[in-house]
């Protein structure tokens, strides 16, 4: 695996995002991956991530899904144009769409591995489609629909807050 | 609106969900309740809540939608069947799928409103369609199909622990 995550290439304005920000103190900060054509998101869930008793909160897994799968688009569309994730103009997605079939309950007190797969890279829109793991087995699958920041949005968050 | 949420009827042993369980002190606690045909949360986002500065994180959505949805669904199965919620057997249900279509930013700092309609009921299955709006603009929409939780199960959970 490279040393640096895909979300450790962000710029700091986008970088305060809950679930995948490393900026934000309270957040998830979850770390994203390439594994060959897939990327991949180790996450162990906190003790309070509780659905029912010994089980992890359907929120999480959606968050999990969700922001591993912009940063998948991110990092795909970086890849596709043949540049590193740290060149400019900064790419950064939005999620349009997000579904989460629950497949079975998933256990909490174990890291959780969440792997995303490019379906489809058509303009500004990036459909990524993901599976959540927990001891090997799949528990979740999930699609984001992710679609770029507006390059208008990226200017104005990376101008310094007041000016 | 009535004195106790659709929350504050789940047994204890139903009440560490993350998203809506008031014994979750970590958790989100949201409540929900009846108004009309329709179910209503009002929640207001921590700060830390965030996708890109000044609009709400997008898995916190998510989690309203499916926490509400549930929520919704139980409650909407006590009202078919006549009863008050804190009769016996108590009915829960956990997420079999979640669906959320993200319209435009959500802005932080608002409360927000999630609104939810029961679709169907069938068998042990309820689909819920949501709502999700700030300043009075539906910015987000949803829709949770919900499956009783099995009774096996609510047993287990009643269960003193370690019993």
């Amino acid at each position: 695996m490279p040393e640096k995550a895909f979300q450790d290439y962000y710029p700091d304005s986008m970088s305060f995002c809950y679930g995948c920000g490393r900026l934000n103190e309270h957040g998830l900060q979850i770390k994203s991956y390439w594994d060959g054509d897939e990327a991949v998101c180790i996450f162990q869930p906190r003790p309070y991530h509780i659905a029912i008793p010994g089980f992890v909160y359907g929120g999480l897994i959606a968050s999990l899904i969700d922001c591993h799968g912009t940063g998948t688009a991110a990092a795909a569309v970086y890849r596709s144009e043949g540049r590193p994730m740290d060149t400019f103009p900064p790419l950064r997605f939005l999620t349009a769409s997000l579904h989460v079939d629950y497949l079975k309950p998933t256990p909490l007190g174990v890291p959780l591995e969440v792997r995303s797969l490019i379906k489809e890279i058509k303009g500004r829109k990036v459909v990524v489609s993901a599976t959540l793991s927990a001891n090997g087995e799949v528990c979740a699958r999930g699609e984001v629909i992710a679609v770029q920041v507006p390059d208008r949005m990226l200017e104005n968050l990376s101008k310094p807050s007041g000016s």
